[in-house]
């Protein structure tokens, strides 16, 4: 497989299509992830199906969106990689996304994010205590779910899972407190910090999806390592790219408020590189975020065009195109089925373009 | 070792000093306890820390009440039991204390219990969204210990506790749902709907740490059985007891408000028994109860009257009781090292007779 060289930073907006691997591993894992949350209790089953999308509160059938299902996707397409069918990743394809949406139904709650994916989050649907009862009900079927699935790699993929799972915590913890941190001076929030937190709160996860798959079949630590290194870095490069969907995304697509994330000043990467560009751009955004006051809908647009001034926009990108590069070459340093790394490489691209 | 007939039911309070085994496998487990919470990041390790009594709210170490480590000791006499050390089912321990402090400090938030243990709750102390991380992050712990202790039958202790973790949020939803249930009439809850709720929210953590010590010892599926069978019994005369301590607990023992599953309606043991005993006290109790409405002092005061002269109060002791009795049935099924198993025994009749 070559390695694909990063493509120029484009201007404006445009729609990329969903590549037609994130249907068919869908279409491979959703059976088995409904059939694990049918096994819940009746009360977080039904919340749980609401936040897959699968329902809306009143357990009405919708037509809402679920999520894109990129971390099923990576454990199927992992285990193809590394030679083994697609269904040998099943049990981990559905573990991660049971973690996935556990995070997002406990994260809404900590971070009071009233919307999700176009309709209320858990807890503004459901209450708080319900919600948090939603995540733990995830929680533990994921981790039932894998070891249940057992066979000869059960134990090293369950504890795969578990590395994940308390590393997502400690990014989650992290990014918690960077909210109360200053944007400048001592104290501050810097880069390099951030690139942590997002390794840890959105990598270890796609990297432990990646990784799962061939785990699962069996594959050689070599091939285990590529595959979680590129899934981690596919991670970063996502949480950048959410990163500036937070600020620049169009609000119908992101499900989102627009300038969501600038207006109540939440530490994003687009916003971190310009307050430290040195540019004036970057500190007069400074000192609209210095305040902690949530920003006015003209503020925010002021402070939107301040970001892309002193160079947070594209900074932003260029390290998203960064990390699919370093998945790229990950990738190419192992000897992988050629079909499924090329929709991996696929995937990886899609994932930084959609929406830019 | 000879099965031990119930005891008979006692009036008064008195106080039953504590087993020397509890504090010799708290001596045992507690530094690799301290040690995987040290692992965690430094916010939910100080929360983690405030929830295990090691500190108060501000870090300061305290010599607040800790949990009493029923489930550790389970652990470890589990083991012995079974003939092999106490220290292989340290990593045993350490997951069912992580997991039991998870439990708590997320069901404080499900509950609204405002106090734990002569303290805030860390709900209370902390906020509602890091007290959700803190759980998660002891939840993600637990599973990582075991997982990481590995060894020839580390799958299966994972296995284990992955099955109780989901038990335990299945009854924790039942609990929670019984709130919203009728006393009487038409969906009202049942003895047995009740019975079902504790084995689950109590009943299969209490299982499943006796049962990880021959899990990890690699004790034959007949000391597994038997040993699970009597964690279970010992979990549902525990959750009896506490149920009793709910309404008659001393507050200085308990840590908690006199009357205060009372005075809020809580579905427990002694009110359903007594609501559902025919007499006429049991009916006066259910027309207090059924209003809804939290009860005043005076009320409560008048209520639990009432559920003792129903006969709910001894009815629950029995029921405690029996379980107990059927715990030494399930030790005595199997042949298994006397002097841990007498200590198991001690354990259990401490368990049921504490503060009564």
């Amino acid at each position: 497989m070559p390695a694909t060289p990063a493509p120029p930073v484009r201007g404006g907006p445009r729609e990329v299509a969903p590549p037609p691997a994130l249907d068919r591993c869908r279409a491979l894992v959703e059976p088995a992830l409904r059939e694990a949350v049918a096994e819940l209790h009746p009360w977080p089953r039904h919340m749980a199906s609401f936040a897959f999308g699968w329902c809306d509160a009143d357990g009405r059938p919708g037509s809402a969106h679920g999520g894109k299902g990129v971390r099923q996707a990576l454990a199927v397409l992992g285990a193809e990689a590394a030679g083994a069918p697609g269904e040998t990743a099943v049990p981990g394809a559905v573990a991660v996304e049971l973690v996935h949406t556990f995070s997002l139904v406990h994260d809404d709650i900590m971070d009071d994010d009233e919307r999700r994916r176009h309709r209320d989050s858990a807890w503004k649907a459901f209450g708080t205590g319900p919600a948090v009862l939603a995540g733990d009900a995830l929680f533990a079927l994921a981790v039932r779910t894998l070891a249940r699935a057992g066979g000869e790699h059960g134990g090293a993929a369950v504890a795969l899972l578990a590395e994940a799972l308390s590393e997502l915590v400690h990014g989650q913890a992290d990014d918690l407190l960077f909210e109360s941190r200053p944007w400048t001076g001592p104290g501050a929030v810097g880069l390099t910090a951030y690139r942590d937190m997002a390794l840890r709160k959105t990598g270890s996860l796609l990297g432990c999806a990646a990784a799962l798959g061939p785990v699962l079949a069996g594959a050689s630590p070599a091939v285990v390592t590529a595959l979680a290194e590129a899934g981690r870095r596919l991670g970063s490069a996502f949480q950048a790219v959410d990163d500036l969907l937070g600020i620049w995304g169009d609000p119908t697509a992101t499900g989102k408020p627009v300038h969501g994330d600038l207006r109540r000043g939440k530490k994003t990467l687009p916003l971190l590189a310009a307050v430290t560009s040195g540019t004036a751009a970057g500190r007069e955004l400074a000192g609209l975020l210095g305040s902690g006051a949530p920003l006015d809908a003209g503020t925010a647009r002021h402070a939107a065009l301040l970001t892309e001034e002193a160079g947070g926009r594209e900074y932003t990108l260029a390290e998203a195109r960064r990390h699919v590069a370093a998945a790229h070459t990950s990738l190419h340093a192992v000897r992988l089925a050629p079909h499924a790394a090329s929709e991996l490489v696929t995937l990886a691209e899609y994932l930084v373009e959609r929406h830019l």
